[in-house]
């Protein structure tokens, strides 16, 4: 068995890849072959202290990693400026490509991206954990029960965390030259991604983003929201993003009929379950003086934490390729760039004074 | 102690009126002492059907209430475009004003109403019963504790209900000349008043409407919503409002330090307990493997409910205007001018095609 498994080679020693690189080693079909970093002894130590398998080549570079024919799928957690370059080297070397959010700073870069990767034949997917939780299916199952939940009518998803002095003054996602999207591209790709998931995909015609969002000193975003819009059966939907508020992962979603919320979306407060709370049909009662029923809590159990399960499914994937059984899926690369899309609208209209950006796709 | 009660008429027999007089008999400080209605069989019916005290006097006309000496205050839940005739008049009359939402068609005529309450020297308030429930005071201390809520940094607020067809085609508030505010004015009012309640009644500087609201065929909105900007620390807040979704009425409140939801604010599932959920200084877990602590409930008992607390209270501030010993408690109208003019501005905005409308007091 062990022979199968999918190789993975890990570019950087990102804080990110201590919980990803635990997670290949948790996941039946992925280990790790390999970890480069610009410094050979950061990533011995990264080695080291992560407990990845004696047999795990350190090298001090990242085209090493690239280069090592012991390597099928490369993490690529670096700053999203790099992403452009180290992600289509990784295609262009067949390399399946397990891509950190956001996966580009803009749809351009995405697009070259995803042209080296479509090119060579591979797998690319972005490490979006919640994403492979068993709960979101779940909660899918919810929206769609036209008997329940009726027409989806509004959702308002909020991704914050309150960063600390040393975070805003030295962590990659508020330095404009390594992630100028801030806490647009970071949180706010969690919270757009809800949104969008919550639609089946289906993109808003305009979206416009909220006055007076919060910069740093270089212009990076801190803080930000905007509304989308479908044209399309009232639809609405609200999102806010930020480094600046208590850490709070919610979705709300309203339903003609029903309505459910999620607090902890992007990572559970416990990883062996996840909960939302959902109602259906409430009405008020007898004069009014009170309504029902309450909202229910859904328990939703996993064996592997949403991390490991998002792991699994790249490296089923990439085995699938591998054996010349299936191409490479293509939902996950169409989800990122829609995401990707939404992400620069609502860049495009906090540039041009907040105004409605039509979404092109 | 029976001779000291505030004595109320009621203007009409509408539905809310039957939860507003059970209020009144059940009020410790308040009765009835009168109801008028255009048809007097209807207010006899009314009535009897709920309970009024024997010596009720039953008019067929709302000018009787008016001028009967036993009549000190009147409760006014007449169809809006109603509002300005009969709360002035009461008023001159020398009759306290207690008035059902939304308190006017526009400022403007909420500002007669109001010029006629003060030069009468006669108590004002708007029937938002929420604005009474202990809870209310109780979420106000956690947003005001600095130490663990920190700064308010973002409130979205919803409230929504699915009406039916009869109300579709009858009910008062999707009537052009009745209610020509619709869900805005209806299920909007509260929703608004909850941002303006968390924001301690500072006016937002900008609304700005959220495109494509519902309307039915007499261009009467069915469900709208809006952002509201402060240019002040970044504060943003949203509010979503519908007859066409599942009852539901949320406010979610972000501080920097903690946040806090409420799943039932306008009416507690519970008439004897309204909860609430909060938590601070939420934190990632090792390797972000979970996050914590997970919000806690609190629980609010409450002997009376919400809308007896609110005659309560307006029969208290009417029993000192009465007494000599109090001037009316500019707080209420203050509150319902604030609502009010945020209710203009967003219609101003839908009105203009989705703009950012200045909110001007």
């Amino acid at each position: 068995m062990a022979e199968t498994r999918i190789r993975f080679g890990i570019l950087g020693c990102a804080n990110i890849a201590r919980k990803v690189s635990r997670a290949m080693l948790l996941s039946p079909n992925t280990t790790i072959s390999a970890i480069g970093s610009r410094s050979l002894e950061k990533a011995t130590v990264f080695a080291s202290e992560n407990h990845f398998p004696e047999s795990t080549k350190v090298y001090g570079s990242y085209d090493a990693v690239l280069d090592d024919p012991d390597v099928d799928a490369v993490y690529v957690p670096l700053p999203t400026s790099l992403h452009v370059r180290w992600a289509v080297l990784a295609a262009e070397k067949k390399k399946h490509v397990l891509l950190e959010k956001p996966v580009a700073l803009n749809v351009g870069d995405l697009d070259i991206i995803l042209e080296a990767c479509e090119s060579s034949g591979v797998q690319f997917m972005d490490a979006t954990m919640w994403m492979h939780h068993p709960r979101t299916e779940k909660m899918k199952q919810v929206i769609s029960d036209e008997q329940r939940f009726g027409q989806l009518k509004s959702v308002h998803s909020t991704f914050t965390f309150l960063a600390d002095a040393n975070f805003l003054r030295n962590n990659i996602r508020v330095n404009p030259n390594l992630d100028s999207l801030g806490a647009l591209g970071d949180a706010g790709w969690y919270a757009i991604r809800a949104i969008l998931w919550a639609h089946d995909y289906e993109l808003p015609k305009t979206v416009n983003a909220f006055p007076d969002p919060e910069y740093n000193d270089s212009r990076v975003i801190l803080s930000c929201g905007a509304s989308l819009n479908w044209k399309n059966n009232a639809k609405i939907a609200t999102f806010y993003c930020s480094f600046h508020s208590n850490l709070c992962a919610d979705i709300n979603v309203l339903g003609t009929k029903g309505n459910f919320r999620v607090h902890d979306f992007v990572i559970p407060f416990d990883e062996k379950v996840g909960s939302f709370y959902g109602v259906d049909n409430s009405r008020w009662g007898e004069l009014q003086r009170g309504c029902g029923p309450e909202p229910s809590e859904f328990k939703i159990a996993t064996d592997l934490p949403q991390e490991v399960l998002m792991v699994r499914e790249f490296g089923r994937l990439v085995e699938g390729i591998r054996s010349g059984e299936a191409k490479p899926e293509k939902k996950w690369p169409v989800i990122s760039r829609k995401t990707q899309v939404i992400i620069d609208a609502v860049a495009a209209s906090i540039k041009n004074g907040f105004v409605p950006v039509e979404v092109v796709y």
